[in-house]
């Protein structure tokens, strides 16, 4: 018996009676794995969905609850939206990539109205109203979103649309999306079993014929007849992983539900699989996108180096992958009075100053750093344009005195935003096992690998480097089916 | 048996007789591999080289030939120049990290007086005259030239040395390198097989034992009765590799002899080896730094992002990184006339104006984009400050008119540099399996593989996402010493 930690496939000849057989054991009760066992059982596959944790829940029931979804759902259509399926491909293979999988987002763009129906069909909520203003998730209960769709450069890429469908809840809605998928498991035939954490899979040659797992330190076994599915999320948890492969997001919060330790991952690359995108994550940083789209984000040289409009996790992957964190939001009064208060999120300036230069000295910037930026933008704002960075004219406006900054190393995320405990960014990883669009697990030489699927981020989903919010839940929960799926399909054809 | 294209591992039990028996097989005849052949060799282990070419050489033999050594050499003690290991060390890890392997820089500081002797004993000549100003490499054959040990911010961190020893040579002398190491090679006991490349491992349980290889389209196997070392270099020139784990490096030029095919890191993860760091990549970029470091480089919003006398890789990889290549040298006739005629390679500016104004129209930047960073930049130069990015004094000088534009992505630069053709950039990349100090190769439960070991561009080195040229032919020869010798030694242990 290897050591606890070893991720080594155990020999099947070596198990001496399996202490469960099932067709199909799903691993990881996120949203991914509650989408792959409800299908498997759909699919008429007997199967167990195992949990470390003591419920499911998984990162998925902390998240904001977005769900990218569109091509003319009956959300968007309530709130007056056209789409097209078209529209949605291209905008998120231009938000994603390059190198987003375009097979994957073709599928999943194509089929997304069915797949919004199979969510709302569990009784996921989507309020039809619709938030207009760039946020991280809406401060109301609105259960439709930009995801800047409508801003540079997209909005000339594509015909935008709102397409962050978000999970109708009184703050976050991913544990109302949890609690309904959940709901449906009890209905279902799946077994659930929590307090058990999979260690190693257990392989026939090259096929993986089921999972050794500890209950309270306690070993048990599952013989899985057709197929194992891997869907026990990335890696952002554990630091050796991230140093390894992602070292942009080395020392960051961490944005889960602290067991993203990639465990699953390297189980299945143990067994052969091969991983991509692993140094990609997303990046939550500490700001108010309804304040820096009134004002600017610039870098600690005073710099500006975005459209403030655009999805605030693409400003902060800019932040943090091109500036290190080091930016600060300024605005002046009338853009942090035009803020509503309930979008405020209790956030106050850490400097307040009657000259730009005066703000400047405040934050420790070189003489004259921010005092052009800022003199640039006036004078082309007050013309209606952003030659630099084309921030949407409905936003520019010449910044007038008292000015104001925010510094967003700072962390003054409220609650809501989760701890953004380092640094102020809460990150976590994209990267993960290469599959098919059906959950196969793909091998060094691009072959499945026998009885082993994985879905959610465990695997490289939909993106590549980019990240919009949403892509997360909808990866997990799209591939997921499709993983289920097929590892039941499989049992009516295993050897 | 595995079709060609297959990196899965062959058991043992299937190989009926073997071609050849040995001790040592190192796979990959550059730098990391003749230095590991040789060391295996005077460890007393029978020892066969194999190389896929018809010749030895690799990418070392086409590289400019820095070896980045220091401590005090005696090539830096011939120039009068006072170093030690642990200055080197510090600006190692401050350069290559943060995520530097701190054992290894560590290690191969401390010894690197003593590798400079061996390199030195085998025949690699080292000119001791010092080259003084920025460079790629230097135009003349000074065998030791600044890696921007001198430059902010490592010139704050630890004492400044010039380490950077060039093998000297009537242009690049990587060709230099490789021809005495071959000769060295060739009056060994080490037996050279070319046209051999190698396509799989072949194991017994976790213990590699031998090599199936391809001459001329025939299967030669080889036993290895003590250690495989894989020196197969990077995989730069494997565009699916490149798109799956350093989607950055995509649709560059390429520095390498066309054969950095990534095949040994598969080889190798395909029989359980982790990897680490794929996402890292150097990135030459076509400019003349002595041009660029008495002017500025901005991106294509005028804005100026680096310190422009640190070393060029480090500015090749914030142009690409941060600013997709979107940067263009700005200098005055001034400047253009203070480089030497043979430190000019050819290159003539792309654009010339009277005025920024009309510089930064003919270029296409925004209206007042360059004319704010021109103005900004002469201000602090005419008080011999550069409170920005912390540029020498030495290069500091308000710009006049006329004014000049060299467009990076235009490739410009001159066959010496290789082609450069992939939109103004050669990448390379740097990451690789995962290895300790003596290069025993790791798995994913961070355990050595019985028999394998690797190094050179194969193995994760020295570097995290940092890079200084001069660190890929010294940790190629460095630990590829080390793995040979390790590989010759397990001769005698092996059970």
């Amino acid at each position: 018996m290897n050591p606890p930690t070893s991720v080594r496939p155990v020999d099947a000849a070596t198990i001496d009676g399996y202490t469960h057989e099932t067709d199909v054991v799903v691993i990881g009760f996120g949203c991914a794995g509650a989408a792959a066992a409800l299908e498997a059982d759909a699919g008429g596959a007997d199967t167990i969905l195992l949990e470390r944790q003591s419920g499911g829940g998984g990162s998925a029931a902390l998240s904001g609850g977005e769900i990218y979804l569109g091509g003319g759902t009956e959300t968007q259509q309530a709130c007056g939206i056209t789409d097209t399926p078209e529209a949605m491909e291209s905008f998120l293979l231009a938000a994603l990539g390059p190198g987003a999988d375009a097979e994957k987002v073709s599928l999943y763009c194509r089929d997304s109205v069915a797949h919004y129906r199979w969510l709302v069909g569990h009784g996921v909520p989507f309020k039809p109203s619709l938030w207009e203003s760039p946020t991280w998730v809406p401060p109301t209960d609105d259960g439709l979103m930009w995801m800047g769709e409508n801003a540079f450069p997209f909005r000339d890429i594509t015909t935008p649309a709102p397409r962050g469908h978000r999970v109708t809840s009184d703050g976050f809605g991913g544990k109302v999306l949890m609690s309904v998928l959940a709901e449906s498991i009890t209905t279902s035939g799946v077994t659930v079993h929590t307090d058990t954490g999979a260690a190693q899979l257990i392989v026939d040659g090259r096929r993986i014929v089921g999972v050794l797992a500890r209950h309270f330190g306690e070993v048990v076994t599952y013989r899985a007849r057709s197929g194992v599915v891997i869907t026990t999320g990335g890696f952002a948890d554990n630091a050796d992983m991230v140093a390894q492969h992602a070292p942009q997001l080395v020392g960051l919060g961490v944005n889960s539900d602290g067991g993203d330790d990639g465990r699953g991952i390297r189980m299945a690359q143990a067994a052969g699989a091969a991983v991509k995108h692993m140094s990609a994550g997303q990046v939550g940083i500490s700001l108010i996108p309804g304040m820096m789209v009134r004002g600017m984000i610039v870098n600690d040289l005073g710099q500006r180096f975005i459209n403030e409009d655009v999805y605030p996790g693409l400003v902060g992957q800019a932040a943090l992958f091109k500036h290190g964190l080091r930016v600060w939001v300024i605005l002046d009064e009338q853009a942090y009075e035009e803020v509503p208060e309930i979008e405020r999120w209790g956030v106050v300036p850490h400097f307040v100053a009657e000259t730009v230069a005066e703000l400047e000295r405040e934050i420790g910037m070189p003489d004259g750093a921010l005092q052009n930026t800022v003199a640039e933008y006036n004078r082309h704002a007050a013309a209606g344009t952003d030659p630099y960075f084309h921030k949407s004219a409905r936003w520019l406006r010449p910044l007038q005195a008292p000015f104001a900054a925010i510094d967003v190393r700072k962390g003054i995320a409220p609650p809501e935003y989760g701890a953004a405990g380092g640094g102020g960014a809460e990150v976590f990883t994209l990267g993960g096992v290469c599959t098919t669009v059906d959950g196969a697990v793909l091998d060094l030489d691009g072959e499945a690998i026998p009885g082993l699927f994985a879905a959610g981020r465990a695997t490289s989903g939909l993106h590549s480097w980019g990240y919009i919010s949403g892509t997360s839940l909808g990866d997990g929960t799209f591939f997921g089916r499709r993983a289920g799926a097929a590892a039941a399909d499989s049992c009516f054809h295993a050897p």
